[in-house]
């Protein structure tokens, strides 16, 4: 059996009972009932993926899976595809938006060359990057498909074995992505999964304007023509359509979810990874956390398409995790009220009437 | 001139110098064009309340304003009054929802007696709690005013002088309250400030049924009846209307605004308090952060009045400071994208074709 089988088979549903132990725990606390609203209806999750009334979430990891694109030469990006790479020495540098925000909430970074198109020695002497490196980027999907199906396959097992070797240490994780021209197969992904039009859910990506926009969409509808993936096997729409740090998202969230350890979906790209996953196994989504609701168009079709409500709405649109690295905030409030909050007999408070 | 008085004439509006030079920087950070969104508007707002480029906010205080409502009586609450005082215990001893999430984040958390009708000698070996305690509770508002007009600037100075005391280990306020009864008076202030019908600003408080609402709704139209409140008259409104804690509350508002520090306003309460604040001086709309929009049906209009839009909205209905605890790290990443994230030039990496 191959990891990617055996890591499906791994999922099993959240712990019903210790849901109930949660809630009933919340039902009770020095609160009018419920009143943290959203914050409890996490806690209950967390205490079903974790399978305990006492989840930790303390310590947190997000990871950055950068690759590039052959699509990007088709100008659907602001940016030129060198970029990329750039950022991953503004990462190990700690000067990107991820570093800043995981480091205020105590989180770990760290970064996984999926197949970035360019010479990565010159970082090599850090601890921070893992190298997978499926290729130089993927073949554009304006003309074929991304990748082979093996390549698929392989991203999604460096994603799987980066979450097993990371949950070592690592309580929650975070996905997060970087590689220029990566709405593109987002959009594409999402709208083959989801069934909606391509020019309803593309976006700006990093804020391209109405003429590029038409393009974008054109290529989109380009690239889902000729692929003629099959939205029903979601390792053809990323061998297809994807990325390998598409794949490699898919990768953690199923790895994540085999450990029973959740999993706090970034933005567009991430939730595509995410829509991956849960193509491969539906019960994957039980360990999903929606962290934010992007700016781009087609997020919230993704979203629900997963069954998720974002839990921030902060007009973000970078990416890197970042949106996961602040969500990750309000998840850990969630277990702090489930396991700190004193109920009405502990305290000696009156109930209501 | 009183301490009202003073505070007020030292409300100035933001520095809009240093809000364009936060503007400048934040124009550059490697990443498309101002991709953090609300993070990055927040932060420029930051630069001009603290009067710098490089704000810190890392000292944190929930002021916890707590006081007892002679309206209670009516029926308003599903919660008999004695657990005003009682959850002061549960603060003192840290098993409430805001020392759970204070302490998650980082934020010292201060109780105020600002008018609580019951014996809190027990607690009084804890240096937790600050004691203005202004009266045993309010008078009935459906019967006559709150409180006289001495006791309302009694309680605006008390918030004043709180945050001055604070303000010297204290780079960033939040507010909180406890006290049965109290979005009665606050669904009354903010129907008289905001020309709202009372049944559209008045909503479930603790989670009383469809027929205490009805009462509640008439207990308010009655207490509006009779005082005739002056609503170009904060002052008046407070004392024929209010809560001391939410005069308590407005005073902790004008205070750090004079001293030009962010305050982040919790949720239906303390936006009432926010809207006596700006009444005496709407400068101090300057120096407020909405923490989050409440369940109660009100607060959305006074946040509207105020011009603010609400950071988190994860349906929370509790008070004590929790949305304001909880808003503060995202307070906080707004500091962290503007300080911490390098620029394309400094990074090396390619801006925009």
């Amino acid at each position: 059996m191959s990891l990617l089988e055996e890591t499906v088979r791994q999922i099993v549903p959240r712990d019903r009972i210790a849901e109930t132990a949660a809630r009933e725990r919340l039902d009770q606390l020095t609160m009018p009932h419920w009143a943290l609203g959203r914050l409890m209806d996490l806690a209950v999750e967390l205490a079903g993926m974790t399978g305990t009334k006492k989840p930790d979430v303390s310590r947190k990891s997000v990871v950055v899976m950068a690759a590039d694109h052959g699509v990007a030469g088709e100008g659907v990006s602001l940016y030129p595809t060198e970029v990329t790479m750039q950022m991953i020495g503004n990462f190990v540098n700690g000067g990107a938006g991820i570093n800043a925000l995981a480091k205020l909430n105590g989180a770990g970074v760290h970064i996984v060359d999926m197949g970035v198109n360019g010479d990565l020695s010159q970082f090599m002497n850090t601890e921070s990057i893992e190298v997978v490196h499926i290729g130089n980027g993927t073949n554009n999907i304006a003309a074929g498909p991304a990748m082979s199906e093996e390549q698929a396959v392989k991203c999604i097992e460096a994603g799987i074995r980066i979450a097993i070797e990371l949950g070592k240490e690592t309580d929650m994780f975070g996905t997060g992505e970087m590689g220029i021209g990566n709405t593109t197969p987002s959009s594409a992904i999402v709208s083959v999964i989801t069934g909606e039009k391509p020019s309803d859910v593309t976006g700006r990506g990093t804020g391209i304007d109405e003429k590029q926009f038409q393009v974008k969409v054109e290529i989109i509808e380009k690239a889902i023509r000729i692929n003629k993936a099959d939205p029903s096997d979601a390792l053809d729409v990323l061998a297809k359509l994807g990325g390998f740090e598409i794949g490699g998202i898919a990768g953690l969230i199923l790895g994540a979810a085999s450990m029973r350890k959740p999993v706090v979906v970034d933005g567009f790209i991430s939730t595509a990874g995410a829509l991956i996953a849960c193509g491969l196994c539906p019960l994957a989504a039980e360990y999903i956390i929606a962290a934010h609701k992007s700016v781009e168009k087609g997020h919230i079709a993704a979203l629900a398409k997963l069954g998720k409500k974002p839990l921030l709405d902060l007009g973000l649109r970078l990416g890197e995790g970042t949106g996961a690295a602040l969500a990750m905030n309000i998840v850990e409030a969630a277990v702090r009220v489930l396991t700190e909050v004193a109920t009405f007999d502990e305290a000696g408070v009156s109930s209501a009437k």
